[in-house]
């Protein structure tokens, strides 16, 4: 099957409203296909969802080290963070500790996405900064890369040796030439991949932990500080936060723009990737929970779980109208 | 072809990034489809696609002459406005001609959709009442026919007359008899029909200024009275009303929620409905643009058509990174 299947249903009384039609990919810790809905092969921008693979270089370069990066500060280079005050204290701080300030960076404004904050902002009548950007981790992590390799300012270009590195490592993870780039919503390149290659880098970092090279380590200990960091990964009431928070075991997992998800399963060498065709992240989010569902990662019940998978909607009075719900072929792996 | 079809593409650098599936259905004057895309037989929920429809009662019930409505009120009823100060005002000062207060409502409340208001009252720490909810104007429509009824309170009851009447009227002008319904966003059932039975309703709008029956003279008039007042359909910077203005003959169009989009062509008899299956409305807005240029009603090059048909898609620096266009086969009906 090569046209992309049903991954969400969204039903309003009686009737099925909308459906998501989408790819998704398993692979094993070989990062052979073990599981396949739609393409395996269908080509994607894994935007957001292949951070961890941009942040390889920052490791293994020696950058991160010789920076004497945290923890918390590896999660954060991973991360679409959602501009909360702690977000927000952290990536200045780093930022500070660079030399640096919010004028290096290079990933351009937008409103945080905590509510609250962002309410207060406009209260003040303050505008968004770069470091309100979802991104602002990742470029953080580049500014770190770039001070290590001695590069110029424009660390975005996609001739800069950041990106350069960048796509390197993007490369020999996902164990596929990239066909091209495009530019994401950060400015930095965005490399185009099979959704099974973005699938293998996923069981790349998920045995990562059982070699010794240097990229493996890497991929290692970003993987472990996503786990340690789930709150700097994403946010509060966020997918990825609250689906890591809720696992049973070890579990990575990341969301990217227009209907991308990954998940790293460190305890099976398993890697994950899907992408809704329509690039709908209501359908993104859902399909990942079901299948950390139907392979016992997850469990349905937990309301951090359901919460994506069979959401409910509501109205403006409050009143339930509809749900979600995955589409029943996912169960059927 | 009973599977949706593509409407719009969404491209980032050199490659399709996403890509909507759809269906799509033009009737002629006797409410006959002369083309289609995908499946016209799609059982779909119209949602605010059919507000003229719900509006017809308001009109042949003797309401809206009994309380002299004006032109611009006829347009309110059927619109999903901005919730902008215009708007406002206008909900708000109906409301007291009718003796009756925002408290009446029953469509629950939603931020206001004008940016400069919402910030306005964030500022001020003023909460949204149900003025601001996009289907205000289709409520105190409602309650406008429910006084001249003398029904209940509880208007959104799929039982109470008013509801009743609108279920009468939608099944009339649709031409068949709704399967079902389910509770919209503002609380009022939302009858189901089919793709090509929403086209029929809006060929029945398109020629009704040529037939002297009641149900025909009023939707004559609610056409008329969308086509005069553009921005109080929809607002500033909207679909709706950028399109109507941006019409080289007669044009009604109305979004409605999850993908939908009509249009009703007085000039030609003709009325055209579609569904984006997923639900986005980029896609229902770029597709209803494109058959509309296909038609030659608009003109592909007006920027206020190419907006929707043929959007830029800018990153946080303001970096063109990619563009929609709607899917070549739409000019191929």
């Amino acid at each position: 099957m090569t046209q992309p299947q049903p991954i969400c249903e969204v039903w309003r009384g009686p009737f099925l409203e909308s459906l998501h039609l989408g790819h998704a990919v398993i692979t094993d810790d070989t990062g052979q296909v073990i599981q396949a809905h739609g393409d395996p092969g269908v080509l994607i921008f894994p935007r957001s969802s292949a951070k961890m693979l941009q942040a390889l270089p920052l490791v293994t370069s020696g950058a991160a080290d010789a920076k004497g990066l945290s923890e918390m500060r590896l999660a954060l280079s991973c991360a679409s963070h959602s501009g909360a005050p702690l977000h927000i204290e952290a990536v200045d701080s780093w930022l500070s500790d660079l030399g640096l300030g919010e004028g290096d960076l290079r990933c351009g404004t937008e409103p945080s996405r905590d509510k609250e904050l962002r309410h207060q902002m406009i209260r003040d009548s303050q505008a968004p900064c770069q470091i309100h950007h979802n991104c602002s981790g990742k470029h953080t992590g580049f500014l770190t890369l770039n001070q290590h390799l001695g590069g110029g300012s424009e660390y975005v270009d996609p001739d800069h040796p950041v990106q350069r590195a960048c796509r390197e490592a993007f490369e020999d993870v996902t164990g596929m030439t990239s066909p091209g780039f495009g530019i994401d919503g950060c400015s930095a390149p965005n490399f185009a991949t099979s959704l099974q290659a973005l699938a293998r880098a996923m069981s790349f970092f998920a045995t990562a932990h059982s070699r010794n090279d240097t990229q493996s380590r890497a991929a290692a200990r970003l993987a472990a500080a996503m786990r340690a960091w789930p709150e700097h990964v994403a946010g509060k009431g966020r997918a990825c936060t609250l689906l890591m928070r809720a696992a049973k075991e070890p579990l990575v997992v990341k969301t990217g723009a227009e209907g991308v998800f990954i998940a790293i399963l460190p305890g099976r060498g398993m890697g994950i990737a899907l992408k809704a065709s329509d690039g709908a992240t209501r359908a993104s989010e859902c399909a990942i929970a079901a299948l950390l569902v139907s392979l016992g990662v997850v469990d349905a019940a937990h309301p951090d779980v359901a919460r994506f998978m069979t959401p409910k909607l509501h109205n403006g009075r409050g009143v339930e109208v509809g749900y979600l719900r995955p589409a029943p072929s996912l169960f059927a792996g």
